[in-house]
């Protein structure tokens, strides 16, 4: 777990591309496949689906194709609303044939054969695939195939042959600092399989909670978690419903920091003197495990060997973030310690705890994964980096040797628009400069879902849709990069999403009533006007900028935490601008566009001010609502000027570029996405330039 | 079960209420009640609602009323997202007092008392109630007073004492022609608590589907269900969950017409030759148990006693409803026995029937309810008839001795607007004149959900909002019945409900999404402005207007099924057109407003068309939106020559009116909502009246 990583620049040159004109035909996605597949080859005609529709398995059978046989018609009963018949046919005439060649390990591994081949004529479609993986991996891209066509519902005919370019396709989510119930962690396994993911990393432990049930060590869930832990029957549930989906699950408990929860019921692991309590704040904290006592490895021995029988995967997740070794420095029997055995820092006492660990994990025949801080001298070459450190300190692993993941980039809760993680390649910078055998020690990415801002409500909305454009990255061919593309594939799963469960879209609606209590038609509309221009605060300000000192126990009921972390509107205004502005201003129709909706953002603080007299949670953004009606009167002065064809004085430009100076200020935690549109307008009324030039 | 009832006169009246100028401020509502209480006096202040909230109950104690205080702490923390503690407390200091009297009945009974009394101040509050029931009602109450005020959550101090005008607040549900699954009645079941109905009417067997398991006749669900039947351990679940929310469980078995699915595993219960399957037409058909068949009670006697263990509630639903006689008519053995036991007609043989039926049922220990044609000469007084035909058949039956309920005016299928439903009065019309105790037996009222363009997927959009204006109509007293106020508050409601996990303002949304298949934002955005000023066809056209025969095997995926039964978009435009026009066309700011929906409109086909050439959903309603387009392009038309001053000639308004009467007629099944008020502009706009007075 990490909280700095740096600015990628790639991410910025994409946003860049994104904002340009719009996209020519040939840019535009044939089909709405997300993820691209490796090959794909368009046929003339299509496959129509209709209540006739019937699938038959050949070849390897096993139980859990046939519950993906179930899914698959359920899914597609549900996307066309047709009475498909729910079982599979032994015909050797449906319209769907899946042939599996073999089973997949008993246990998931990395790098099993994911491939698949499908093939789909007007006359019936055919899947092929080595193992279940591919099977099921191609059912997904079959299910995103079938639309409401011109006549029917209905599959375009295509050859796909189709691989993911990386073994290890993850998704991070820390239910440890905001307890996430089993339900949510289920619809999130159905998002990641329909977008062909592969590794549900689960935190399980941290300062604010350690939510496993231990048998051997009861102290940990039933004292470090307020009660919201997993017992080990849902553990179970989830991994048997993960593997169902094609989905490892890695989990992680995070040492020798991170870990004031586990010190409330075993104070006797910590390096200070406690008592503990279970920590409400964010940040990084000072409790850390004492490397100098047998006893930690005592009951990690014990844990570990319980937790390494639950979890079936061979990888296991130690953490090993961010300790800031305050406590090591104040005990005196540590510095003791390290003085006799000559551990010449807290770098090499972590080094020393991390080597003690992986033995034990080894031991229990796991393979060890931990974030950057364990990779020091020493550490044997079987670990796995995580890395939030970024793409140099994983190319450096790979050097010496080691595997990695890269999942600085994919940081879910830092508010990146998707095109910014979409341009995050994790074979990019000095990656690309590594031996082809250094390269395939780069297993893949994870992105990360932390919790401190983020709840069962709003979990999905800050997941997705965004993942599915990492997803996209883990699994398509490096060359697919086209953010506009991707982009309205990703509109278009974000439904697909919907319909499996998930509540990125819902919430956000009901979040707002709440918000707003009783309103007018008109008030709720001038408010979903505002929240639809917003985003929050971004990378770590939000602790920073907050009102009060944020914990756990905040409520989680402001603008704030309803807005989506990506404006589609605002970025959608955005593209208007820029292509105003290439055609030298010269669309008029545009230009109306343009006007209506900024004398809508003009007079909408007057719409939404009763509300905010009202509400406590919608007083607290009527300074921001002020502030987009000011961006609205500036977009329209600015339009006004061009349409003059005279250049807008000096004097007017300032005191435009002032107003959108301050809209650009966050307040209430909220960006206001249009501002840098609306001072391109100003400043192109100020500019001699082309949209000058080209009036009569 | 019944499928023509009369239009309501009141209903229609209402309608031009609600269509006329906005409301002063004494007509809205200072609270957002619903159902409103039966006395609301208003004290100053209010009670904050934060972290630190608490209940607790004294008096009477059950287990039911703590799973009420654990619902109510989980509603209440999820509309505030406040950290509240999930267990009443014993302090006597608590927030919240909930004093209970007295337990409630065994079998919860007609007319119990439900009354509670809420007095709510600034320093806290105090809910006291004779039985459980009326605490339950009380709590709704509370959670609905909760909502986001200036300065944080608060609920307005008030005094409030409050009690249901009927005792028998139903909602049926046709689980029979559609079958419903158990999730989706907990729902709905979670709504009627939240308005305080309290009964849940069951209509469990149809031609199209037996929905019970019988253990002692399994073929009724076995042959006659496709497997979409609930179990009886199912049912004891609906059960217990309904009388948790203080409602009755009446199930319904419609005999002896409605009853095909009976036959397929029992053809010797019907009166003609068989063999019979399952129908999956809609309408009424010919099969009906045969009256003059000992069998048939045999095994009804059987039967009803199975269920009547099962089924706890005092009533019983026997249909008794639309038996076309034509089985009866055909079969020499019938016609025999009535001759030779003075049957005179088939009126007298389904009486015959009923009486025997009658018996059968007080014998278990039940009071029959039947649809209004049980209510012939010579069925014993005890019987409650419910009232498809109308309020004058209640009447009759009321002065006949008769108990009654009234369900003519709440049929939710014939999508009527929630005003018209409000509107009716189970002691208007001929119920106004009934001497004190006959008005004694008119018990209330039922909504009904007949379910044969409804599914899981829109059911929930069919019952609500809706349903809680008619909860109010049956709760509240008489003289509650504005229609703008109900209107206010529905909107608050039904964002409560969404809350509560129903789907009516979810499913429209992925539907349409369902419907559009890939599209961009401003394709989706004009399909969603069409559709949201449609409604289906009304009430029983839906099937003459069918582009082919409906029956249950039809996929439910057209936009007919997606939209809602009751346009707010169409309602505001009439809203604003008639403000506009009771102003004698001087608002400008108005006519801003008008004009810029309306020129939406004319351009909102253009926008539509790309969509409506891939999806062949959307093509089916390329025509509607062209109508829309039309309806646009006149409308602004009209307000361009209200703005000259001078009316517009007859032959413009002849050209006017004949776009308007195409936009009137229904196409896709679907209505345009707002061509009424189009064309109240137009007429305007061609009229010598006050607008052109009024110009300078």
């Amino acid at each position: 777990m990490a909280h700095k990583p740096r600015l990628q620049g790639p991410g910025i040159l994409v946003l860049c591309f994104l904002l340009g004109p719009t996209l020519t035909a040939a840019q535009q996605p044939a089909l709405s496949l997300l993820p691209v597949p490796a090959q794909v080859q368009a046929e003339s005609g299509s496959l129509r689906v209709d209540s006739s529709f019937s699938v038959a398995f050949t070849g390897y059978a096993e139980p859990r194709l046939d519950r993906a046989a179930d899914r698959f018609l359920r899914q597609l009963a549900q996307q066309t609303a047709l009475p498909l018949s729910l079982k599979p046919t032994k015909n050797a005439k449906a319209t769907l044939i899946i042939q599996t060649e073999h089973a997949s390990k008993e246990i998931q591994e990395v790098g099993e054969d994911e491939s698949y081949v499908l093939e789909l004529s007007a006359t019936g479609a055919k899947l092929t695939a080595a193992t279940p993986l591919g099977s099921m991996h191609g059912l997904q891209t079959f299910l995103q195939l079938v639309n409401a066509s011109a006549d029917g519902f209905a599959a375009p005919a295509v050859t796909i042959h189709d691989k993911p370019r990386f073994p290890w396709r993850g998704l991070m989510i820390d239910s440890a600092r905001h307890f996430i119930p089993l339900d949510v962690i289920k619809r999130n396994l159905n998002g990641m399989e329909s977008v062909k993911m592969n590794v549900f990393h689960w935190h399980l432990s941290e300062n604010q909670g350690f939510r496993v049930e231990s048998r051997k060590f009861p102290k940990l869930h039933e004292l470090g978690s307020d009660g919201l832990y997993y017992t080990q029957d849902e553990i179970r549930e989830v991994i048997a419903y993960a593997r169902d989906r094609g989905i490892r699950v890695v989990p992680e408990f995070d040492m020798p920091g991170h870990s004031t929860a586990w010190f409330v019921g075993h104070p006797e692991l910590a390096s200070g003197k406690g008592p503990y309590e279970i920590e409400r704040r964010w940040g990084i904290f000072d409790p850390a495990m004492d490397p100098t006592n047998e006893k930690v490895y005592k009951l990690l021995d014990d844990l570990i060997g319980e937790m390494a029988k639950i979890f079936p995967d061979h990888f296991f997740h130690i953490g090993g973030d961010e300790v800031n070794g305050k406590e090591w420095d104040a005990n005196p029997k540590i510095q003791a310690y390290m003085k006799a055995h000559d551990i010449k820092n807290n770098d090499a006492l972590q080094a020393y705890f991390s080597g003690r660990v992986q033995k034990l994990v080894v031991k229990h025949g796991k393979i060890v994964v931990g974030w950057d801080e364990v990779l020091v001298p020493g550490v044997p070459k079987d670990i796995v980096i995580q890395s939030w450190r970024g793409q140099a300190s994983l190319a450096l692993a790979a050097k010496q040797g080691f595997r990695g993941i890269l999942s600085n980039g994919y940081y879910l809760d830092l508010g990146w628009p998707a095109a910014r993680h979409y341009a995050i390649d994790p074979m990019s910078g000095d990656a690309a400069n590594l031996a082809p055998e250094e390269k395939q020690r780069i297993l893949g990415g994870e992105s990360c879902m932390w919790t401190e801002y983020v709840n069962p409500e709003n979990v999905d909305s800050r997941i997705w849709p965004r993942n599915a454009a990492i997803a996209e990255r883990l699994w398509s061919p490096q060359e697919v990069r086209d953010p506009a593309s991707m982009y309205a594939r990703l509109d278009f799963i974000s439904a697909r999403l919907d319909w499996l469960g998930l509540t990125h879209k819902t919430y956000y609606r009901k979040m707002l009533e709440r918000i707003a209590g009783p309103s007018s038609p008109e008030e709720f509309a001038a408010l979903r006007t505002l929240t639809d221009l917003v985003e929050p605060v971004k990378e770590y300000t939000r602790q920073q900028t907050a009102p009060a000192e944020p914990t756990s126990a905040t409520p989680m009921n402001r603008v704030v935490d309803a807005v989506l972390l990506e404006s589609d509107a605002g970025r959608h205004f955005g593209e208007l601008v820029d292509q105003y502005l290439a055609g030298s201003c010269r669309d008029l129709a545009l230009a109306d566009r343009l006007r209506t909706q900024l004398a809508l953002w003009r007079d909408n603080d007057a719409r939404l001010q009763p509300l905010a007299h009202r509400s406590f949670l919608v007083k607290e953004v009527a300074a921001r609502s002020q502030d987009l009606s000011a961006l609205g009167a500036a977009g329209l002065a600015a339009l006004e000027a061009i349409a003059k064809g005279q250049p807008a004085s000096d004097s007017w430009k300032s005191q435009q570029l002032a107003v959108i100076e301050q809209a650009k200020k966050p307040r209430a935690q909220l960006l206001l996405i249009p501002a840098p549109a609306v001072q391109k307008l100003v400043e192109a009324a100020a500019a001699g330039g082309a949209c000058f030039a080209a009036k009569p």
